[in-house]
């Protein structure tokens, strides 16, 4: 008896957003929610305590990375991933689908699995389902993503297809597993800007039954209305009692289009890549901390923000990036992860509201963002 | 009236260690206490609030750093550097002294004062006595070192006694200058190895009557033996009833022999950089996280520490080293600043206990030390 569920709180009356709430073994997941992104282990530069204060309820984990280094066979013998990275709330690791095709070399791929070479050191390596989920089940992770085949964007319809089919195939092996009840495993719909194929794949994908559903293979470089357009047309088909994960994206415009489409749950690096950057997000747009224009400025990033950054001047901030400190990069980082969570936290009580509409729209203003770009 | 004192607690009973409390208006200094060093406005990677959890009391900042960059300016408008940096806690500066000697370039010394070019953009500038206590007063800093004149050692006698007699000369000019209520002026003795030099210096200091003594330059490569010698002869001079500050200096085993011979304050950067580069600070003396044989070690660096990199595993720092992540050198800049932190603490119980050369021995013998070469 898996010892996973959702819950639909409210639907917004005016769009498809979702407040829902995801029960986990290892806690209770408010949605929409977004998760931080710790690749290899660690969320960049931010300790837990500190991640956690950032509202952070779940984070998500990449089985390519962790597999490749320091081994998924090393860390269950230091006691799963949460032990591992000291990250005790639940966790999401990818299939390691999107990194077999994107980062690895020489990727070969059939209806078996894919052979590729490690990007770290060259080693040969195999991805098949079952073992993208034994590696998962090594790291322990609570939410387990089933291997899929990412194809870049454009592409030919007929490549397209093949994937989206091999990733239905993959996703049928995954789900004759046995798996333990305190993991849960999650589809990802494939069949590129094609509305037909992501039909067809999400249908197959709906009967097969799982616990949840991502969405995959956008925010990949296309314009954002084509990514709306598939959301429009995969978020109907799939159970509304099921989580529904938008994967990789993305900027704070994506996630409320999104959430106003019915989507439940994102990753993304942007928060912390950027803040590692010197980008940092408010409710007035980003600003870039390395410009000469900040460097005696008194006021924090942003007034009501309870963030470790926010209790500096931009000045100082500023000149971190100026001297080339890490506290720099670590305290953007904790800022805009920040940023991302109290976005989220004001979305659900709008949708609670029946107000995510005017929301979406007050914060879009807020950035200098115009609705019709992000619809 | 200064609103700074020092109370003696108690003397240790073997040795020359001394238990005491410094009061500052912005708290209370257990000494012998060690300062994490805040070269420019930050302990490099460790946020204010990781900072405070380490133990630490009171934190350095670099004179000759800030007001290179950002600029004392910048940092008075932004509210001084607690502020500034968000460290609520006392504040010691350095004068600028030994970095305007070490790092600036075509540094030249008059009894007026020295003119140097900026390491960073080359810029001209001069430091006088009184330009660095006007510095140390746009800075804010609770206790501010007098201008001092360091020269490299080993030197001629005659270039060491007359940057000694520099250094008492500026003393002089500094303690001469108005200064608030809520800073404190410590003076530095020099002299390099001579103890005649070292003794005229301390002498002419003690006349002046500064709120604390440091001794400087040394912990510049001479060997061990030499420091003690000069702190055999130094110590005494100065007045019981004032703080004591051997500045710069250093290993663990360093701050215990100097504790022995009735020094209360220390800053280094020893922690922060080995941190940084994989080095370890235990009980059982150091360990180097990149090595391939902690990669599967589920032991934490020391199984009694309360720091956050404690609560993981040999393991997983490792790992973190390997991946090249960031987390790696904060949590052992944290581990190490903790280890530093919980030395002293214990190091002040064994004082008031009469039993400091025994501890001293014992620390020794776990760090793998014979007694002969820390005496």
């Amino acid at each position: 008896m898996s010892q996973f569920s959702f819950q639909l709180l409210h639907g917004d009356a005016t769009t498809s957003a979702r407040r829902g709430r995801f029960y986990t073994p290892r806690g209770v997941v408010e949605t929409p929610a977004f998760m931080p992104v710790g690749t290899q282990g660690t969320v960049k530069g931010v300790e837990v305590n500190q991640l956690r204060r950032t509202g952070a309820q779940m984070i998500l984990g990449n089985t390519y990375h962790l597999a490749l280094r320091p081994g998924a066979e090393v860390i269950r013998r230091l006691g799963g991933l949460h032990a591992f990275s000291g990250w005790e709330g639940p966790i999401l690791t990818d299939s390691g689908g999107f990194q077999v095709f994107s980062l690895a070399s020489q990727a070969k791929v059939s209806d078996h699995g894919v052979e590729f070479r490690s990007h770290i050191d060259g080693r040969r390596m195999e991805f098949t389902p079952e073992r993208a989920i034994e590696i998962q089940q090594s790291l322990g992770s609570d939410v387990m993503m089933v291997l899929d085949h990412v194809v870049k964007l454009p592409n030919d319809r007929d490549v397209i297809r093949d994937a989206s089919r091999r990733t239905v195939a993959w996703a049928q092996r995954s789900r004759d597993l046995t798996i333990r009840d305190d993991q849960v495993l999650f589809a990802i719909v494939q069949g590129g800007l094609d509305e037909e194929l992501r039909c067809q794949c999400a249908d197959a994908l709906v009967a097969l039954d799982f616990g949840g559903y991502a969405v995959g293979g956008l925010s990949v470089g296309e314009p954002p209305e084509d990514m709306y357009r598939i959301l429009d047309i995969t978020c109907p088909r799939l159970p509304a009692d099921r989580p529904r994960y938008l994967m990789g994206v993305g900027r704070p415009e994506d996630l409320l289009s999104a959430i106003a489409r019915g989507i439940d749950l994102f990753d993304c690096v942007m928060p912390t890549r950027n803040g590692r950057n010197a980008l940092a997000f408010t409710d007035e747009g980003r600003l870039r901390l390395r410009n000469r224009r900040h460097h005696d400025d008194p006021r924090p990033l942003e007034a009501d923000c309870p963030c470790p950054a926010c209790r500096r001047s931009r000045g100082y901030l500023r000149h971190l990036f100026a001297a080339g400190e890490m506290l720099g990069p670590i305290l953007l980082s904790i800022h805009n992860l920040t940023y991302y969570q109290r976005l989220l936290s004001a979305a659900r009580e709008a949708i609670v509201e029946d107000r995510f509409d005017a929301f979406r729209r007050q914060k879009l203003a807020g950035w200098g963002l115009p609705l019709s770009l992000w619809p």
